[in-house]
């Protein structure tokens, strides 16, 4: 945990940033974020994030804090991190720091705004080719799971679970439906069309995601955003995960069970491929 | 917002207590809280209120830090609250500083623990039988209510639409049920009958909750633990919300519609006399 961050509009040693304990985004979760990444110091649709940062402070009501794109760039800069295969930006905002009150602080404060960049490593082109694993999870998030909000408990407790039963991703389930990763979206594969939960509130809606969807268009691939039972979910002849951090990753075991042949399908590799021929199209970066 | 806070470990003015924006009570909420309420520096029911707490940590799997009685005294002590009518301490622990993953910290961190004091300005005799509005709003919590977690943005916005609606309290519905308030609980009355709803994932085991039921069952006032739909509570003859700093607070009007006959009523008052001999005996201090 090193590196140069920004905080309320200062760029600090890391060591040295330090917010109040009475900041609403500590005793309230009052608060957005946002991971955008970078391959080759270049963003990948960080108008996206921004814009959904910005939809987010609309329906919260918080301030929405200019300079954000600029603010990216910065970071890279001082974190040498212009060269990078990949990196990612950590960005948060608070409703700021008030005397504790349920209600907003009347008047209102400034926004508490904290940010930070840092490598990212991506899997080896072995690991990916392997496959990861996944295990199902009830989710317990609040009724707006469409707002990156930093409420995250759920998802804490959702990706310990995973983690301690050997699993790479947490496949949350509600009402018996797959709907989402607990920090990515997931596409299934039956026959030879993917399917997707759609966008409601019940989802984050993931940039990524949005890409796929455009890429699987494109590439002639019939998608249906409609629900998915956990129970087809084990019925998938592939099934992946798609985040920022996550990109295309497939699954090729669900729940202790082999994903289709518990092998990485054609057509998460044909997404897979088509992403990184996009990154490096927007980012004018080889990824592979 | 002044006064001597206690932050892992140290004693320090409110002024110079400082985290590090790599908490994840910041991160992701992930942290519990409680507010313990004294009368005259004596506290009430300070072993419950820790119970909770440590119930709290078991379920999220934190460390429950040692000391906290003798904190709570100390931080009465060194706000010179001691001879307050009634004051608060509020506590929040959280699972530490780590570098941001969504699972646990791996090896774990020492918890952050930060508790202030302040005194608590009661309402008038003359505006408790009055009476208070409040207002119904959607429930949009996570499945987990009965914890006491920090991840209180639905209960932010639910509190900030009563305010905007002119009431003092929210009204939590879900699936047509009255559950309880955004940091309260709700009583009503049918007949000579108290209802409220059955202790569950639902709403949060509230302390003043227990003392209530325990006082109506002491006074042969009938009590019903069962779901209440927000069609009935527009029915009820009296609501009353109990809480740490609601103590028992009548509702005259709901969602801009009388209450029975639209003044405190009989049982509301019956509690609130024995809460407060309850406070005056368990604390030593004569509240009216």
């Amino acid at each position: 945990m090193g590196g140069t961050v920004f905080l309320n509009g200062e760029f600090m040693p890391r060591s040295r940033a330090r917010i109040s304990p009475d900041d609403r985004g500590f005793l309230f979760g009052d608060g957005l974020y946002e991971v955008t990444p970078a391959y080759g110091g270049r963003f990948l649709a960080l108008d996206r994030h921004l814009a959904r940062l910005q939809r987010g402070t609309k329906e919260l009501r918080m301030a929405f804090p200019q300079g954000l794109e600029e603010l990216h760039r910065e970071l890279l800069r001082r974190n040498d991190l212009e060269d990078e295969e990949m990196s990612i930006v950590y960005l948060q905002v608070t409703r700021g720091t008030a005397p504790r009150t349920h209600h907003f602080p009347d008047p209102s404060v400034p926004a508490t705004v904290y940010a930070w960049a840092r490598a990212f490593e991506r899997p080896t082109r072995e690991a990916w080719e392997k496959g990861f694993s996944a295990v199902s999870v009830v989710d317990r998030r609040w009724a707006r799971a469409d707002l990156k909000t930093i409420q995250l408990l759920p998802q804490v407790l959702a990706q310990q679970d995973a983690r301690e039963g050997g699993a790479t991703d947490a496949l949350l389930v509600r009402d018996g439906l797959a709907l989402e990763g607990a920090h990515n979206n997931v596409f299934f594969v039956f026959g030879d069309t993917l399917a997707t939960h759609p966008a409601s509130n019940q989802i984050l809606p993931g940039i990524t995601r949005e890409i796929v969807l455009g890429l699987a268009r494109e590439n002639g691939i019939p998608v249906k955003e409609r629900p998915v039972s956990l129970a087809e979910a084990h019925q998938a002849a592939e099934i992946f995960f798609t985040g920022t951090t996550t990109e295309v990753r497939p699954t090729v075991r669900l729940d202790g069970r082999p994903v289709g042949e518990g092998t990485v399908g054609p057509l998460t590799r044909r997404l897979q491929t088509a992403f990184l021929a996009r990154v490096s199209r927007e980012c004018g970066a080889a990824v592979t």
